[in-house]
């Protein structure tokens, strides 16, 4: 089932085992931090973008019955995710297509998803990417998609009142909020991811907005990967292990 | 030196004292959570917008030699303002104008502060105020000035790379962030204030922003006023007593 340069990963609290391959795509803690945050009920349809090898569609198929679909642009990406749906399981949960989510008007019918969630390229793609492989300069960076992209994919995708949920870096705060509210989905929930209590600022940020949604946004409490002492903190644990 | 109704408030960390008058205005812990927030150098040219009985000025002038003026609307409330600079002998760094703040391009040349903090009427003219009164209406609700109009002074008194800073409610994060961004005042950092750890929501924003600059926004460690026993948290003790 792996193939050369992969492993496989658990997913302790889910109890779910995931390929990854650190030569071309391995999760990170941003993505267990999305699945945590995101709320999905079971009459739910589902759409992750940007789904690498799949860990949001099963990190939140532990959470609901609903049919996920995921969207990846990278082959290799796409093998890998299919392979870990057949080692769980999944294969009537969980569907992955291989394209570009530049595409989905063209492939999905518009305002059919109750939930689209996306961890997307955190960097415009002009910063510094000279000494990364080909497949993290595409997972990382603005190549094949901007957050206008997603966000203008993400609004195709959704039904009126359904939640798109993203994760990002915090110094893009500005941009993502701008954009969803530029595409008409209102920001609800806004929740804060800090390294530590004692780093100076936010390193990551945790958005749900609402397609077509009122003004006003919850800003949840903050959650903390690190305690003080650099354990992981009795939240991150409870992600990690349940 | 006290009218009717009028009490004298200490401010212990600063060792100034405040006149205050429940009936027309008292500075909320907004207030002090704004002085705490805003950075100020002696050279710096400050402005504070809609003033209200002076409360930032005073907390800025423990901070900073440099010259302060405010602007507010209500007559009653710039009389307690400049009664409160005399009896703290601040008349050489603080001077309070009634006036509106929507006349700022006619009384202020354009580009010449570079410092403007705002705590401005928090909630939209139709939100229920028909049982308060007249003064608490207008400080309290966008009857003379929006959110918009606040911004837009700002505009117009800051130097290029001034900064503008705000306190408002963290439900309107959002309309705070869009307007600063519409003027080309470019939120830098970002501040959370929770009532206590226990809490699900924020209820203040601090935002700083700064006019013509580039993007890039720090979320700094969110701020409780009390910890989870009630008790005023160890870092809001700090404002209130040094």
């Amino acid at each position: 089932m792996l193939v050369d340069g992969e492993r496989l990963d658990q997913l302790l609290r889910e109890n779910f085992e995931i390929i990854q391959n650190d030569d071309v795509f391995s999760f990170s803690t941003d993505a267990l931090l999305l699945g945590e945050f995101t709320k999905v009920r079971h009459k739910d349809q589902v759409m992750d973008l940007c789904t690498g090898n799949g860990i949001i569609p099963v990190l939140l198929a532990h959470k609901t019955r609903a049919k996920i679909q995921g969207v990846e642009i990278q082959p290799a990406l796409v093998d890998m995710a299919n392979r870990t749906i057949q080692h769980n399981h999944l294969e009537n949960q969980i569907e992955i297509q291989q394209m570009d989510l530049k595409d989905v008007a063209k492939k999905y019918k518009p305002s059919t998803f109750d939930l689209v969630t996306v961890n997307p390229p955190y960097f415009k793609e002009n910063q510094k990417i000279q000494h990364q492989k080909e497949a993290h300069k595409i997972a990382r960076h603005e190549i094949y998609c901007t957050l206008d992209d997603v966000v203008k994919a993400s609004k195709h995708l959704l039904k009126q009142g359904g939640k798109l949920v993203m994760v990002h870096r915090a110094d893009r705060l500005m941009d993502v909020l701008s954009s969803f509210r530029e595409h008409r989905i209102e920001p609800k929930r806004l929740k804060m991811v800090y390294s530590t209590p004692n780093k100076p600022e936010a390193i990551t940020i945790l958005v749900e907005g609402r397609n077509a949604g009122q003004a006003g946004l919850k800003i949840e409490q903050p959650f903390y990967i690190y305690d003080t002492d650099g354990e992981y903190s009795k939240e991150m644990k409870a992600v990690y292990y349940g």
